[in-house]
């Protein structure tokens, strides 16, 4: 796992990823008291970040093991970012899935061409449940985050922020992401070590699922009570990855941890202020930088969201409780 | 008015306006029954693509001139583009708004420094009141279009449109453009007719006031019954302009005229499929390409979202209404 991997997925994703732009407010700077800069992976291909790890691992397969199809287990945004970047390849997607996704999630995975197959959360094992399959049918499994080539598409998003920090004259600072199983997190970690060491990254995760934010306190990988039960259902994978969590360890700062009003508040905040639709998990990192500025040091913040797959009954909830208070 | 003063103004723009991207998704394709292409100036500065035309036209000024101050009379999204292009350049604002505008437009208007001044949109002329404040004071009078180098700001976006179209592969198209007194749409079509000339024009208008639509017909400039009630806020200007209207003339396709709820449903497919937040007004255009598909030929459309300045209650009004749908 290395920046020579994610210049390699950079090149692959030319011309299919978009370069999502990086906005900022002044009102949101009035709330933080510093600068924030949001790069809005909600308006990457399928609503979030994934699509670039998606492409990256589907694009790097051997030509005849990819045409013998790729199989994911995903609460749903690796789900559709697989399934679009398979589809664009032109090769056939299993999409394993929790019951308990979002409808929209399952129902964009199914008319982006998967065969979506459901599990019960609390009782079975996807991973087991994904393995067996793959081995029946001949299908790559693409792990949603501890696979270097998915690492090396999601760190791809550190390269756009490297530029466009240097574009709009930030010299440093932290970098919030929104972190689940930490793919997205150690591949801009590892991406901004090379381009850009004086921005530092640090994860940010919901109340109840700091697994993360415990391993990295601990220096041991630390496993999460519960693993359902949060509206940031994005983000609440049950540990860090045996592959990212040593990246992390080497290379982030302290993980921040919000509440899921603080995360309903800061959709609300990306709603009126840039214009972006932020799903519950993929707004911790905006509410980390506006409700936890304590925490933050520097004139600029940097932070991802991460996906904005949302369904309308949550957001019409985020903006009726929090709308008008940005 | 000439490409030469919009590639001017692209100058002055430069580092300071956004380069907004070209958002697609398979699932409005599949609506539309054709490949649509969105350019979403909602995420430009201040939530509008007025930014432009105010920046242009702030900056465009002799700086004796400017250092008088501004002032402009808007419905919300001009106030908040000129407003801010005043502060950055570090000169006072004062801004007209009917007292009938959404409450979060006067507000940003305020807290982006300028001097608000409410009329009553049925009772007053805001030209009359414009003006005598602007001898008053010394002020220089930015009207919110038929004004060269407003209109030369807004064009950037043709020439980004342009250029994006080519990047995308597109040959021929239908430009849809949210269409008030005719300053985007204007602006756009003589940067197209410079730079992309197989890409046509067409402005888009909500029923009851589709007073550019009439005019393009009749050939003369028309006036619409009715200067309020619509949710459309943005754009129920009552007539084109005397530089905008010969333009568009020349250069525009039909326009396209919408229902309020298809604008609403079209607000609800801009936040599952694309993850922005489109005002009423601002969507009028993709409602046109989604729920009018008979009127546009070809095998791909671009439709602008020129604004994102709505107040929470409307935008949960659309997702409760129309949410889950596409």
């Amino acid at each position: 796992m290395n920046i020579d991997m994610i210049e390699a997925a950079a090149e692959r994703l030319k011309g299919h990823a978009r370069r999502t732009p990086l906005l900022n407010s002044p009102f949101l700077d009035d709330i933080a008291g510093r600068r924030v800069w949001v790069k809005p992976e909600c308006l990457q291909h399928t609503g979030s970040f994934k699509f670039r790890g998606g492409w990256s691992a589907v694009s790097a397969l051997d030509p005849d093991v990819r045409a013998r199809g790729v199989i994911a287990f995903s609460s749903g945004n690796h789900a559709q970012g697989v399934a679009l970047a398979a589809k664009l390849h032109g090769v056939p997607a299993v999409i394993i899935m929790p019951s308990d996704a979002p409808q929209m999630k399952i129902d964009n995975t199914r008319a982006l061409g998967a065969e979506v197959i459901l599990y019960d959360r609390a009782g079975e094992d996807r991973a087991a449940i994904g393995a067996a399959l793959a081995e029946e049918r001949g299908l790559t499994l693409i792990k949603p985050y501890d696979e270097p080539q998915v690492i090396a598409g999601q760190g791809t998003t550190g390269l756009e922020i490297a530029e466009q920090a240097a574009e709009a004259g930030i010299s440093q600072a932290d970098v919030l992401v929104c972190c689940g199983g930490g793919g997205l997190t150690s591949g801009i970690a590892l991406a901004l070590e090379a381009k850009a060491p004086e921005l530092r990254v640090r994860p940010v995760e919901p109340e109840g699922f700091d697994d993360v934010a415990r391993s990295l306190r601990s220096g041991g990988i630390e496993v999460n009570n519960r693993s359902s039960g949060s509206l940031c259902d994005a983000i609440i994978t049950p540990s860090p990855g045996q592959i990212t969590f040593p990246i992390m360890h080497r290379l982030c700062g302290p993980g921040m941890v919000v509440s899921e009003d603080e995360a309903l508040q800061a959709m609300a905040a990306a709603f009126e202020r840039l214009k972006v639709v932020a799903e519950p998990g993929g707004a911790v990192a905006l509410a980390a930088a506006l409700y936890h500025a304590d925490q933050i040091e520097g004139d600029d913040v940097i932070v991802t969201i991460s996906g904005g797959n949302v369904d309308a009954s949550v957001f019409v909830q985020a903006l009726t409780r929090f709308g008008g208070q940005t």
